[in-house]
Parts: structure tokens; C-alpha cells; sequence
């Protein structure tokens, strides 16, 4: 894939994740697009820290960008509601690139945004583009690895993921995103208010796992808490006081008429143990652990190994349903 | 998949589990072909102990079976070696079927018989058969799973893989293909002679993971010793005195330019633990280990589950490659 051109759309710190790899897998860097008066302009190589340049310059002009560097693929990383990156989409189809982004909202966009997702389908068939929404968490823990784990069942009753993490161990912005130090009813109030999302993505991920392995839910239902603090705990950037907010307990349920058949539960709290667990069970049950996978190296692994299966892909809305045809069979 | 037609086509150990299956999962059992004296004739349920017939008598003539029962699926599991098996599986190409097979060397067949592969190959296409290896080693373990598994790492440095099962667990005809009760020079020499098996498809199965990762091995080796106890131990079938053969340890290992980057162990030993652990190294290194799959289960619901995925797939001589586009991508 090392002949991909590729323009990366959004350079917080998933999108220079993203660059990076791709520059070492030797791909092409057409273009780097970001609206962050501190980086336009800059070399991306400087941005990056790389300690040189690489002849690429941040630019805020999405269709300039696109139009003039016309890439096989675009790396999208800005938000996490398609209601709001859709524009930006548009743009990178209107030229025929393929897109691979980390919107949490795109992996299975027929849920939170049906009509949305038509449009984008249709748009991308239009112009030969084809569309796929990627990452560690919606797009591995939730639903692409269990989907393929469930191959090895004779007869399946119910899959349960638990992914833990150590939140301690992440950038600012995402522990800002999961209310770090709020009050619980701070932290209540900002998440019904928008202002911290903690995860998205519960119902997607359930929805395609569901889809992969041919499973009709007929309820599907996501829900989030805060985890409280018993002592004093500190991260890099906040200082927990018993009583505050260290950290997010979230879980999805999908489930035929009442019976749970998939759940996935995410805790993202300070001191948290790194893991992850699969567990399937039916005949036989099978539970795979995993030492950890961290959240933004793995979200920009995913992204850059699927880009060149994408430009391959048939055109239009896709999934990663589309990719992975290996998985139990209802 | 509840409409398919299906014929198995080997009615031992693994096919009475494949029907078994099939028939729960609502398929049409359209024909079973077997050539043992003790089950041609007889009902297909009396043979599976099902406690009721089920209409369907196994026959030793597969040309009739074929022909006669036009079966949109034939799950084919009567052996190890390509070269053996190859007239059975023409038999069921000639009739448009497609086709699932356990047999270990289909799995990657261009490592043992490219000659018959590109026959294969060919004559599936003539007749619009699409024909697939796989089972859960070859098929899972060691190829499908750390592929997929792949696909959360930037930079991939080597994948190692060990399966470790109790052998005291499996039915007889494990036990003797893998020379339980033997001296070290019986097996040896048994081994050498083909008498004995013990696994096959190391190769096949690092050739299949590196073929849906992209990775050129310029080596693959291949061995397997015997496991010799230091105290007495007992099977169901066989009593091992200190100095025989408990079990086997085999591997093989994928290179490019002396440098190891895949390898993968199978431990099948009396009193082994039974476990699976992949571990991926490179950025970053991630390590999964399972609870353990059930060998035979495991394969007759890696057959079963593929079964709607190949009838939709493109005609020829597939793998799993062809299935599986969500992996690390060079």
C-alpha cells in the first residue's frame, strides 16, 4: 500500500497519530487538513515533531486541499457525530477519494442518522467513493473481534466484552471527555447537557456485531455512570478528591424480545486495570483476555491497515460487515 | 442459512458433528456419503445417536449422492492429505457444488501440491464451485485469528502463536495420530513413515496469515518431536510408563531473510494445559490468550458457520484470504 495518496483530515492527536504511520508504511502524504490557527500553515512534519520537514504544509481549505492533491483515500479524524462531520465528508467524496474515519457515529450511521446515512451512500455511489467509519472502539473490541471470535461456536447464546482501561494513562482531552474530577452531578449535568461525551458508540458496535453474524435484535439499549472516587487519586492533569469523578463505567445491551444476547460494558477510570475480555458463550464457551490495546495507537492502526481494503472495496456507505466475512452464522 | 442444501461427505468423527450441526442450524441434509461397511445403509440420526431417524440413509456411492441430491453445499471431512482426497472433492466440483473441507493441506494448497491447486482452481471455475479449506488449525488458531488480531498494531514485528491442549481430552484417533504410548524411536520412525501424523498445516497456516497480511516470506520450516513422560499417566485409551510418548511439540515458523516473524506452536500433550496465546510484537505488543477451543467442536463450527459465506463468495480455489479483508496491512 506503500503507493497510496493519502490526505489526512484532522491533525488533533489521533490525525498525527494516523500521519505518522502512514509516512512510515511509505504512503504518499498529499495533503494534511486542520482548522487550528496553530498549526495552518506549519510544515506537518514540524507540527508532528518529527524534526524535519516533509514538504506538506497544514492547510485550512478542505476543498482546495482536496481538489488540487486528489488522493485514492482520505484519513478523517475530526469528531464524533456524523450530523457534524458530514460536510467534510462531502467534500472528500465529491473528488472520488475513499475515506476511512474514526467518527464513532459512522461505523453503523443507520442508527443514530438513517437519513444521513442514505444520503452519504447514495453521494458515494454517485462518485465512486466508498465510505467506511473504523477505529479500535467502534471498529475492533466491540464488534469486529468478537464477531470473528464467534466462528469457533457450534451454537451461540450470548457474547460479553468488557473492555477496562487505566484513564491515568490518556491524553487530556480524553480524560476530559469522561469528567475527570466533576462532582457526580456535574458530571451528570454535562453529559445530558454534551459538553463531555464519555463513549460513544455502544449501540453501533452492538448493531455491528449483530449485523456480521446475521442476528435480528429487536431492542437495542446503551447507558453510562460515573465512577466515584473513594481516596485522593491524581493523573497528570487532574487531582481526584474522594467523592469526585474518577472515571466512566458505560455499557450497551442488544437483545432479542427481552433476552440479552450481546453486551458490552467499557470502564475508563483512573488506577483501572488495562485489558480486555471476549467472552462467548454457548457450545462451547470460549473467553479470550488480552493484555491491554491502547486506544489511540490502535484507532490509527486500524484506520492506516484499512485504507488500502477500502480503496479496494465496492463504492458507497460501507461497513465493516462488508469486510470481514468470517464469523458465526446465525 | 436455514435454506441451504448440504451434502456431508465423511461421516467420522468431525462430519457426525458437522451434521449435527447443520441440521440444528435448520439446513437440509441432502445426502451423506460415507464408505464405512458399518454405517452405508443406515439411517443418518441412528448413526449420530440422534434417537430418530431423520430420513436421510448414509451411502457409499458418492457419484449417486452428488448427482442425485444437487446439493448447493458439500462440507467435506474424510482427510488430511490433498493428494488423497482430491478425486472426492472433483466429485463434488463436477456437480456445481461448492465446497468446505477440513483437509489441513487445502487450507493453503500451493504449498504442498501447486499443480493440484491450479486444477483445482481451474475446474471449480468451469463448473462454478467455489472450494475452501478450513477447520480450527488450519482455519483459526494460527492463521485467521492472529490476522484480524493484527490489525491494532502501527508497526508489526513478529507474530508468535502457541496452542496447548490436553490430549488425554480428545478422542482415540487424536490420540493415535499423535503416538501417545509409543518410545521416542517408535515415533520417530512412525512419523518418518507416515503412520503417524500428528498435526499438519503449520506451513499452510503461516503462508495463510502471511497471504492476508502481505507479508513475502522468503522461508517456512516445519517440525515436531514427541513430548516423553517422567511419570506414569493415563488416558481413556492409553497407559504411558515413563520414557513413552505423551504427547507432541510442533511448530513452524515463517522467515524473512533469516529473520522470524511468524511462528506458531502446538503443544498436544496428556496433561497439557489447554489454552491459545497470540502475541503480537512490535508498536505496540499485544498479547491475547483464550480459555481454550475445543478442537473437534471448533472445526465442525468453523465449516458450518463458513458454509453461507462460501456459497456467496467468487467461484475457484478460495482461502480464508479471500474472506478476511481486517488485518495489518504491509
Amino acid at each position: 500500500m506503500g503507493n497510496l495518496r493519502v490526505v489526512v483530515y484532522g491533525l488533533g492527536p489521533i490525525g498525527q497519530l494516523i500521519t505518522r504511520v502512514a509516512l512510515e508504511r511509505g504512503m504518499e502524504i498529499a495533503g494534511v487538513i486542520d482548522i487550528d490557527p496553530g498549526k495552518v500553515g506549519r510544515d506537518v512534519g514540524e507540527v508532528l515533531g518529527l524534526g524535519k520537514s516533509i514538504g506538506v504544509k497544514v492547510e485550512g481549505d478542505a476543498d482546495k486541499v482536496l481538489s488540487s492533491s486528489k488522493p485514492d483515500i482520505v484519513l478523517h479524524s475530526t469528531g464524533t457525530w456524523l450530523d457534524k462531520v458530514y460536510p467534510q465528508l462531502v467534500k472528500a467524496i465529491k473528488v472520488g477519494a475513499d475515506v476511512v474515519s474514526t467518527c464513532e457515529t459512522l461505523s453503523w450511521p443507520w442508527y443514530r442518522y438513517p437519513d444521513l446515512a442514505e444520503l452519504i451512500d447514495s453521494y458515494a455511489k454517485t462518485h465512486d467513493s466508498t465510505v467506511l467509519g473504523a477505529g479500535v472502539n467502534p471498529g475492533f473490541i466491540f464488534d469486529a473481534l468478537p464477531a470473528v471470535l464467534s466462528a469457533t461456536l457450534i451454537r451461540l447464546d450470548k457474547i460479553s466484552i468488557i473492555r477496562s482501561l487505566n484513564a491515568a494513562e490518556r491524553r487530556l482531552s480524553f480524560q476530559r471527555k469522561i469528567g475527570l474530577g466533576m462532582t457526580p452531578s456535574q458530571f451528570k449535568e454535562a453529559l445530558s447537557r454534551g459538553e463531555i461525551t464519555a463513549h460513544v458508540g455502544f449501540a453501533e458496535s452492538i448493531l455491528l456485531t449483530a449485523g456480521i453474524i446475521g442476528i435480528n435484535l429487536t431492542e437495542v439499549r446503551e447507558s453510562q455512570e460515573a465512577v466515584i472516587a473513594d481516596k485522593h487519586y491524581e493523573t497528570q492533569y487532574f487531582k481526584i478528591e474522594p467523592g469526585q469523578v474518577r472515571g466512566v463505567d458505560g455499557y450497551g445491551v442488544g437483545l432479542i424480545n427481552g433476552r440479552e444476547v450481546i453486551r458490552v460494558e467499557l470502564r475508563a477510570c483512573v488506577a483501572c486495570e488495562n485489558f480486555e475480555e471476549v467472552r462467548l458463550e454457548g457450545e462451547p464457551t470460549i473467553t479470550w483476555r488480552s493484555s491491554g490495546t491502547p486506544g489511540d495507537p490502535a484507532t490509527a492502526a486500524v484506520v492506516v491497515n484499512l485504507a488500502s481494503r477500502v480503496t479496494e472495496a465496492k463504492p458507497g456507505l460501507i461497513t465493516l460487515k462488508d469486510l470481514i466475512n468470517y464469523s458465526y452464522s446465525t
